[in-house]
């Protein structure tokens, strides 16, 4: 298969594998692991001083940790809400300093976790740039160490995304930050503006607002989470508003820059209006997205360039058509940037390495999407929209977790009471099959794991009517929305049990 | 099918119904609604001054609301735990008045929504006494207002449980008290020992032990959660002990009363050791058990005895052998006192009546079971133990939670540390399905419907592998025990990650 032509002579070569990873987030994490397992000789390279690429050391994990803090924090000075249930507590004062110091820990603690899973399989890994120098051989460049060449019967591409620049806006990482730079911010600006309104902006805004920022969203479309169920989008806007967030919809950045009195002149444009405005703030994150990281991989060296990691990819194998031994994974790849996806693809990458038609596989389409706010957004499977357009015909059941007995047991969810937390099964007239799950609520993360069997696994209503849940717990609610929703008229009829 | 003859004459008859059902707890509450949602003339009988019995009013509902409560106080008290996550607070006071008021708002708003939902589906709700007078026929009295017949096709029997009493030890609801006067006390008792280690008896030792009582469990047998898997149970045990709980096992409590100082003098005596001593506390609890509650129902009346609802049931239909048309639902029969079963039974008796086999009847066998202590015990399905003297070939797969991602972005689970918090799994070798799932951990009620719907269904491993579950969520470990579960050799190894 190979072409011993194509590569470097035989002296060069300073460690033959059966597998190389490039990256080490959670996709070539798990699939330097599955390949050694399957006893492959494997090595990983990763330039970061801890693995765990964009998700463990700037991106969800870090997002997710002060989320947690900062709803904490916000919880403890809402004095009324606390003495209610006994217990009577001075106000509390933040420490932005010992915050950070907490998710550095937390951060490395999980970081020697992926070394440490590495190391037990026998995986080598290097920690340095990599760069393609033949469609076999890859130089690795350690800092300090110099470079060598390895060689691999397959490699694996997991080198993730970079944040996408605004125009107009440059990131200086002071004033004008990138998502990377908010999460290990020390101190806590009066006035953060956010440019994008999708999951990493929202949760980002949630955190300083919570920690006490003045928070505005600048968002260009007419309305945020666009892949959302239009219930659930709005009850989302409804809640974050509810919390002081403040939007601006339709509105375009123009440009952004420090003036004469050290504060930050933004300038807006409405798409509708066509009216500017000039919006001051303390700082201003850049979030419109993210794209693939494949600088410093030097494809062009073997003849590829960015397009053929997003339209000549076999998503069966995860290969590159032009080197099948190639093997994209993760957000260097087309659809969602998800740690959930880039684990998938890593499975299905080594599954046809090793020619296996394996258990692991998750080809079930549907992936769940949580917005960790506090309470969490959650959501797997079709919207009522997509339904709609598709002409499926469906019934839906919605339930108000306020009639939760569980819910009512929860300190943690009484401010919720504002935005009524409620859950929506969406179920198939024709089969009874379970279509999408909606919901917000304190623990959606873990509610939508049964949500997500449901419409994975392809379980009907009559198959959760049957299941005993815990008594009491917040999941009755997913059996009794889905008990409603067989018991109610077909589509468009709502049956809200209120 | 009813004989006329056997009841009163119509004149004393104030109203007739199709379904009377007496007592409106969980079970009698779902045996009513489901009645009358099916189009069946529908009332209902409680004596109490809020609707949903033991349950709803001085037993689980109360009981996780404190346990909510009390956890959060414990949490703030633990300065360095607080602080390491950037929140400087002063030490917190408890207001027990307060906790108090606030848990009786909650049960009374959970108690209008089962009044508003009765009403809602045009159930009768009577508040007072029932007896019968006849097979067909009840004497309802109702306090200040005088007694009437009612007359009904159907009489569903909900009428829960009571305390058993332990001998020796008279319960004066002031220094001796049940669980109920317990969950309703406005101040913390220095000194607060328990008889019996079952569920309700630990759950309260957590309440009073997080407000700051010296709490001793007294427990007869060797071992707390006789039914618990192994692993499982010791973990709780140590679990428990680390947050300071104190267990006496294998001694049985002679005598309880108030000696001259007016502390409780408790004479304890060691069954291995056969030796007594005397056992000093503030407050003692007695929990060793609820028996079926039938007093004042005049059962003897129509030629019945407390056997009837005990020996004489047909399951299939929740009838009693000698009146089909009297149903006995929830604590008052046979088996684990739990809401869940008294729903399940509830549903079954009204399909009955109604000669459907319809999708809500739950008979799955197996209950999830939930221990709400900080971290929650959970589990369902079969234990090690269960399935070894089975002769079950099985498979295990157990993983730690503190190498799972949302695990360690969560500020609340961070104590437990100490007992580390885990999930084990297991599988039948011969087909793969999941037959017992085994966890300690902060969210084990919502994790454990996941299971449920595993075990429940007849789903298997590899079904459970191939489904995405939401990242991070602590549901991702219950995907990876399974999967190590697959990958792990036939009983009884144990496959541990760590």
């Amino acid at each position: 298969m190979r072409n011993e032509a194509d590569e470097n002579t035989m002296t060069d070569i300073a460690a033959v594998y059966d597998v190389l990873v490039v990256g080490c987030g959670p996709g070539g994490f798990t699939a330097a692991t599955q390949a050694a397992q399957a006893g492959l000789r494997t090595a990983c390279v990763d330039q970061r001083a801890s693995l765990g690429g964009t998700y463990l050391v700037d991106g969800a994990v870090p997002s997710k940790t002060l989320l947690d803090e900062s709803y904490f924090y916000r919880l403890l000075q809402q004095q009324e809400l606390v003495e209610q249930r006994g217990v009577r507590l001075p106000y509390p004062r933040l420490d932005m300093q010992a915050a950070q110091s907490a998710l550095k820990r937390n951060i490395e603690r999980l970081s020697k976790v992926y070394k440490c899973e590495l190391s037990k399989n026998n995986v080598t890994v290097y920690k340095g740039t990599a760069e393609f120098t033949g469609p076999y051989c890859v130089e690795i460049s350690q800092r300090g160490l110099g470079s060598f060449i390895v060689e691999a019967r397959y490699i694996v591409v997991a080198t993730g995304s970079a944040v996408i620049q605004c125009p107009g806006v440059a990131i200086d990482e002071d004033k004008i930050v990138s998502s990377d730079k908010a999460l290990s911010l020390n101190y806590i600006p009066p006035r953060f503006s956010i440019i994008g309104g999708g999951t990493i902006g929202l949760e980002i805004a949630c955190i300083f607002n919570n920690f006490g920022s003045r928070v505005t969203i600048i968002e260009s479309q007419s309305e945020i989470c666009q892949n959302m169920d239009d219930e659930l989008a709005c009850a989302t806007k409804t809640l974050l508003q509810s919390q002081g967030i403040v939007f601006l919809l339709n509105t375009r950045v123009q440009s952004a820059g420090t003036n004469a009195a050290g504060q930050l002149d933004v300038t807006l444009l409405n798409k509708l209006s066509k009216n500017t405005c000039v919006h001051h703030c303390d700082m201003l994150m850049v979030s419109i997205g993210r794209r693939p990281l494949l600088e410093g991989l030097n494809i062009s060296k073997i003849g590829l360039d960015e397009r053929d990691f997003v339209d000549n990819v076999d998503e069966q194998t995860q290969s590159l058509l032009k080197f099948p031994h190639i093997k994209p994974i993760g957000d260097v790849t087309l659809g969602p940037m998800l740690a959930l996806k880039a684990e998938q693809q890593a499975t299905r990458a080594i599954q046809s390495i090793l020619s296996t038609d394996s258990i692991s596989t998750s080809n079930c389409g549907f992936s769940p999407n949580v917005l960790y706010c506090q309470p969490q957004i959650g959501w797997v499977g079709y919207t009522e929209q997509q339904l709609i357009s598709a002409h499926t015909p469906y019934q839906t059941g919605k339930v108000l977790f306020s009639q939760n007995v569980r819910y009512n047991t929860l300190l943690s969810q009484k401010e919720s009471d504002l935005i009524p937390a409620f859950i929506k099964v969406l179920v198939d007239s024709r089969n009874m099959k379970i279509l999408g799950v909606h919901m917000i609520n304190d623990d959606a993360n873990e509610l939508l794991s049964q949500a997500s069997m449901a419409v994975s696994l392809g379980l009907n209503a009559y198959d959760i009517c049957k299941v005993p849940f815990p008594h009491p717990s917040l999941s009755e609610s997913f059996k009794q929305a889905t008990q409603l929703a067989v018991a109610s008229g077909i589509s468009p009829s709502v049956n809200v049990r209120e």
